[in-house]
């Protein structure tokens, strides 16, 4: 199994793109990649997304933005795991590579969301979900994770202001990052006075509805190895039921727990090992819950870590270093990659007021569904 | 890079499956290819599907059917390259033995269509095209593939009834393939007097929506020698613009082309070689185009080809030897992996009435859209 590094890295902002259809948004974050790397074209391409048929009707993304960025012919091919869907082509990516198949491949998560009213897009993001045993009971996606949030709050005597921290820390940096779709600092009085999505998720726990798209070149290790920015130590995927009253405990995201034990384990890390931790803040209640499963905090005191001293950039372990899902934005099927962009910035002491001191080795989380696929990458720097 | 093998399969037969929704479909497939295998789990599993999300409002397949057939955990992701989504999700498993990362895996295809309205299940397929370019001019996907065959009749002068082969060969085969859709033959009166679907496109030279699933366990073949039915040769994808007039000529299909020059290459074979071949016949037209981009036929005579001498099961070179897309169905994703299945059965001696005699390597070509995504696989006898 050969090494995997990345050797070149592209985004768009995260946005209401209202002028870019999805193969532009691809185009608009595989082309400055390609630039980064130095290199014209690829072997092949992964295309991270979740809802194009759903929301532009359009499938088979892979050879539409193969073609449309001037790589007609090469391998191409679509990936998706839910809101985990960039994550997922990344990994297709690194087995391309670490397989001896390819030698360099593009991996690029793009979504639009924007372009479509607002019950398909809640239609859209609720097929995350258990189709037969949930959503037919009328519950939406955001529905679902503000039963987890109750829960939670009932289980463990926690009050709704207590989350606040996740959505202040994820502003804060959003607003160093010219890429992030909100680059205004909220105050907790704004977390307090926000409208009500589905009680008790209100809008500051809630990441927001975007478009964007971004891309990383993989590249295998020992063939560019001058042109490695970091080196891909770990992946590795679990999964859980989709449907949350079917989990062990609904509070408990095991494949949070497996995936990230399988990560650790493959890099030869401990949680202390981690500098950087992009995690998958979709909503505050989830940054809390993979906080907890993932090891950084004990059951019920992952919501204990939403203050500056633990979240923030030079706190105990940084997350959402350049916004997180919340600030930055979630164009679902994009995250994934974004994630890994935003890491490679931080490794390369590229991530500006953002930068997490001495950055050198990091860790990405992406997450389908309310932890139904759960995807970890762990970044060395180059 | 490792040599990977087939170590069990299994399929549902391909009808209107009302009882059965996705995650049943896939375990009706799983649990036999598990059997077959003689085992009870595998380290991970990549679904083949193009439409779930459009007709049943679920996406997030690879986690709902790892945990549907008792292997929660485990690594699930679903792949999709629109009709070749099924031969998509092969290549990804295969890369996930290959890379070493993963010993066994399970890839299934599978497709849910008869469950949804008509101009549903016409917009879900006309997602394989291009949306912006083709499908906004209000041509359906069966219409394209109409143009082109009005094209060829015009180019070559070719008449309509000369495909009719194709069909009749499709017919014949499925009769005696206890999982296809049909099983009755048919003669050339039913072909002449079939109802037209989009001119010149009539009943008879285009495949039905069903429902389906299929799947195949692959393993590393040196720790799997003794399990072996088959050995994967060859896997090779190439892709093309989705809009068929955005292509150099858009009689050639490119991107077949490209793909079977690298799998036979890969394979160190000519078409000479290949004893039987499992091809895209999901249109007549598309039997005709892609046999001649293949290098089984020079330009414009693919059409000749359909006779039983050249295509029969004791023809030149057989193919849709199980009834193929036209008459053992086309349930859009799982197709790829049906095409697999039934190479498996040709090389070991499994096919029935169906035998191609002494076969041993055998050839699938999976396309998505029209001609925009080409996947080849080349399989040898254990």
């Amino acid at each position: 199994m050969r090494d995997v590094a990345i050797i070149g890295v592209g985004q768009t902002a995260v946005e209401e793109h209202w002028g870019r259809s999805l193969r532009h948004l691809a185009h608009d974050a595989i082309m400055p990649a390609l630039a980064d790397a130095g290199i014209e074209t690829a072997d092949a391409l992964y295309v991270g997304n979740m809802l194009s048929g759903e929301l532009s009707g359009q499938e088979h993304l892979g050879a539409l933005v193969a073609d449309f960025v001037g790589l007609r012919g090469i391998e191409a091919l679509k990936v998706e795991a839910a809101c985990g869907s960039g994550a997922a082509a990344l990994r297709v990516g690194l087995m391309a590579v670490a397989s001896g198949i390819h030698d360099v491949v593009l991996v690029c998560g793009v979504e639009k969301m924007t372009d479509a009213i607002s019950h398909e897009i809640t239609s859209g993001l609720a097929t995350a979900a258990d189709q037969e045993y949930e959503v037919s009971q009328g519950v939406s996606f955001v529905g679902l994770n503000a039963l987890l949030m109750r829960r939670y709050m009932y289980e463990y005597g926690v009050k709704h202001e207590q989350f606040a921290g996740f959505a202040l820390n994820a502003h804060r940096n959003g607003a160093n990052n010219p890429n992030a779709m909100f680059r205004s600092p909220i105050s907790q009085a704004t977390y307090l006075r926000a409208g009500m999505i589905a009680d008790p998720i209100n809008l500051m726990d809630s990441s927001p509805v975007c478009d964007g798209a971004a891309c990383v070149v993989l590249a295998a290790a020992d063939r560019h190895r001058a042109k490695a920015k970091a080196h891909i130590l770990a992946s590795a995927v679990a999964t859980d039921s989709l449907a949350i009253h079917d989990r062990r405990d609904p509070l408990a995201l095991d494949a949070v727990a497996l995936s990230t034990q399988k990560a650790l384990a493959q890099a030869r890390l401990t949680t202390a090992d981690i500098q950087v931790f992009e995690a998958h803040d979709a909503f505050s209640i989830m940054a809390a819950l993979s906080l907890e499963a993932a090891g950084f905090a004990p059951r019920g005191a992952g919501v204990c870590l939403a203050v500056d001293d633990e979240i923030g950039i030079h706190g105990r372990m940084p997350i959402s270093t350049m916004g997180g899902l919340k600030a930055r934005g979630h164009p679902v099927g994009a995250t994934g990659v974004y994630q890994i962009v935003e890491l490679v910035q931080q490794l390369t002491g590229q991530a500006g007021a953002n930068q997490v001191p001495g950055a050198h080795i990091g860790m990405a989380q992406n997450i389908g569904g309310s932890g139904a696929t759960v995807l970890t990458h762990i970044l060395a720097a180059a």
